[in-house]
């Protein structure tokens, strides 16, 4: 089989969307006018929020997508497209429309993230790699913003990098950590890129090379006297944490006292809170009061609330794998739906999509979801899904009702209705100018803000209200008859 | 902060590594001859073996390890690193030795994958980037052999781009799934990149976009007749699955018989046990007996296992999230150690690392891996770790002993003694061809016939015996008593 050198990510996508384009192009319905929202049904950890992140990389894979001569060429040996199709997506770029939160707003499930306005074809063809950016990047926001809950003002550092899921996750992976609130990486490609600050000491193979604890963080403080910060830090845990490498860190601190910084040691295997607290004595008896105790070893806010339950001295916390790769649930599950395509006569009529499963049925229509604020203390009173035609900003009062126990349900007034959705690409314009990271991160906390303490603890949280307006509700419960009946009469 | 527009796979390192290496640099001992070992200590998913993946893109990174200058740039405003090591960085490129498993052996725990011999400097500065890449993919192979076992000879089809870890994930994830064994991927640029077979059908979009099962499928089967292979294999379950859906197929196949080939159907939610059976039935009962089920929901092996138990009528099975993410165990935790270091006289000296884990003791020793294989049935009796001086192929007899518990031992003979580690690198020279992706899928299954059931089966597998020589035994033990009495000086 041919192999092609190049690469290209309009092909990052399922096979069943070129499949379909197909033959909408042939049937020359590929330019009708088609919404998408992309939405999680489900929190993932049982957590009470969700972090949205992805949109850098989503505006750089829109800007960027067409077919190279090499991607036409594959699909044509693969499936032998006639040459007129592949004329067409030879031309083809993102011409539509996208509405989306903003990276770092909390995010709740069956509340669209993201809506995609534009030809069935270009909305189709994105679809796969949305999702792929969206469901791994809001999954880490995610799990950093709740592992840092526990750890409190405590400095959080991403360790992941070697445990990620290939190259691509350890990068924006960490991104999304920041996001999330997390105060540094140890990935350098990551701090370049991104400009997330970069963290890291030495490693076990340093003390093996020199074959002892204390010449290794002799040789290691040259280096850091000829740092920019003087920061020395040296992990202690490679032959005997109390026996060698604490003391050794003394030794060599006491050595180089003025010259640098000796800003802590580090913790990476045994006992966690026997070691640290036993560091944290002979640290403090001599002299050292000031230091730092970092770890890391495999954990996550579990691990965490118990080392903290147990008195351990630590200050700094180390996190890999169990953060990275979400270990406790790997993926969340997005999707993209249709919601309303243009009819014969150019006008937008709504769609479903009913399923066996009963949480699988969609929302139909083109809709705006808010934020509804209390004005009195400045909370959230919940999300009100309303259709597009709909503007709550206006409305004096509103009922808010669960959308499927519809006898759960609130009368609110005094509010203010925030539309979470911004324009990122109108006809194919990038509109939307991306905040700094460091700015998204203060957003999340600004987010958090609004939320009640109920929403936000890590152990079986209240349910946020995500709800949709009586319009909304009536026109789902429309769409739902229509097409039992339509399935009657198939029979 | 400043952003840099380039990016480059050099700084996909740990910030460790590179304060390690301009600690050595600045000490003169970056160019000592070091050894590195890959490995991991424990299989994913209670499984009985591991299959590797990864050493493609390795080659890829290796032969391509440099750094930019804006990657130099970035070093010198984040650390405020020397002009003369920013100028040695600039010039470094690998120039050492990379033996390694061909990609597609079975490996088990604490045996190297892969040894790298070169400059300290350049030993450190790949770790990150190959622990990462090898982590993953092999998780992701092994995870595929194991779900294939309990499919049998149905073919297996990886279609969880939208849900892996962000792009690389997806691309390298589904390679490893070919390794493993999966017959095709639904990922396009995998497709092009790879050379996997790709498969899809169409989304329920489609479905919603006609309003209707059968006009979608219609205009489906008018684009399946312009196809190459005119297979048409509809997805029936976007509203009524047995109402709707499969009705729809059957009479649209009944219209164009002849014209294009009614391959099956596709289920994508519901209770896949009781849909099958019945649109079995209906299949059959219209005449289209050779047409294949296709399912895909959240499968993994153990659903697929209940549903085979159940009677379900499913020949193909796709896989999406619970493969392409390792849902089970997100990930694996190869590590990447010191072995040896050349000594202040130019010749090797063995290291170690003690910790208070037991488990985190390495090996020390540039080491062999063979695997020994019974000449009488050509089943492998372990495999067996010795000194790079050692060479068991040459051997009658040897005495295989489990490496804590010692009392556990074989004597083999009339055996066959393979070592598993081939040149990649020579002296910074690539000297390895990479085979074709259906080579390796196909030495996967070879290398799975010399495996015992017992290693094999899904549920509390036998464990497989990884053996150290008694040199080798007996050189781990002189190295832990030499740090030990270290330690003891220290105090």
């Amino acid at each position: 089989m041919e192999r092609y050198t190049d690469d290209s990510l309009a092909l990052h996508t399922d096979a069943y969307q070129i499949n379909m384009v197909e033959t909408y192009w042939h049937d020359n319905i590929h330019n009708k006018r088609a919404v998408f929202e992309l939405y999680f049904r489900k929190l993932p950890f049982g957590n009470g929020f969700g972090v949205f992140a992805g949109l850098e990389r989503i505006i750089e894979y829109v800007k960027a997508f067409h077919f190279t001569n090499s991607d036409l060429e594959y699909l044509r040996e693969e499936y032998g497209y006639e040459e007129e199709f592949l004329a067409f997506l030879k031309e083809l770029r993102f011409t539509g429309t996208i509405r989306s939160m903003k990276e770092g707003e909390l995010v709740f499930g069956n509340e669209a993230i993201l809506q995609v306005e534009s030809t069935l074809a270009e909305a189709q063809l994105i679809e796969t790699a949305l999702l792929n950016i969206v469901n791994y990047q809001t999954l880490i926001a995610t799990k950093a913003a709740r592992i840092k809950r526990v750890i409190g003002d405590e400095p959080a550092l991403e360790f992941g990098t070697r445990r990620a899921q290939e190259m691509d996750a350890a990068i924006w992976g960490t991104r999304a950590a920041f996001i999330g609130g997390f105060e540094a990486t140890s990935n350098l490609r990551a701090g370049k890129k991104f400009g997330i600050p970069v963290s890291g000491t030495h490693a076990h193979s340093m003390v093996q090379t020199y074959k002892s604890d204390y010449v290794a963080m002799k040789k290691y403080a040259e280096s850091c006297v000829r740092r920019k910060n003087k920061v020395f830090l040296p992990l202690v845990d490679t032959y005997n944490t109390l026996k060698s490498g604490v003391p050794a860190a003394i030794k060599v601190a006491k050595e180089y006292e003025g010259k640098l910084e000796f800003s802590g040691i580090r913790l990476d295997s045994g006992d966690m809170a026997y070691l640290s607290i036993k560091a944290r004595k002979m640290l403090d008896e001599a002299g050292f009061t000031n230091t730092k105790i970092v770890a890391s070893n495999d954990l996550d806010e579990y691990t965490i609330l118990n080392l903290k339950a147990q008195g351990a001295k630590i200050d700094i916390w180390g996190i890999g794998t169990k953060l990275i790769t979400a270990f406790e649930q790997p993926a969340l599950g997005a999707v993209y739906k249709l919601v309303a395509i243009e009819d014969e006569n150019g006008n937008m009529a709504d769609t479903i999509k009913i399923s066996g499963n009963p949480e699988k049925v969609t929302t139909p229509g083109l809709k705006k979801v808010y934020r509804i604020l209390n004005r009195e203390n400045n909370r959230a009173e919940g999300d009100y899904i309303v259709l597009a035609t709909e503007n709550p900003e206006k409305e004096k009062k509103i009922k808010m009702f669960h959308p499927t126990h519809t006898f759960i349900n609130k009368l609110v007034t005094n509010f203010e209705a925030r539309n979470l959705h911004h324009p990122i690409f109108v006809d194919g314009k990038l509109v939307y100018e991306l905040p700094g990271i460091i700015e998204i991160q203060n957003n999340v906390k600004a987010n958090m803000e609004m939320l009640w303490d109920e929403y936000k603890r890590s152990l079986n949280p209240e349910e946020y209200p995500v709800d949709l307006s009586k319009k909304c509700w009536d026109n789902k419960m429309r769409e739902i008859e229509k097409v039992m009946q339509s399935v009657e009469e198939m029979k």
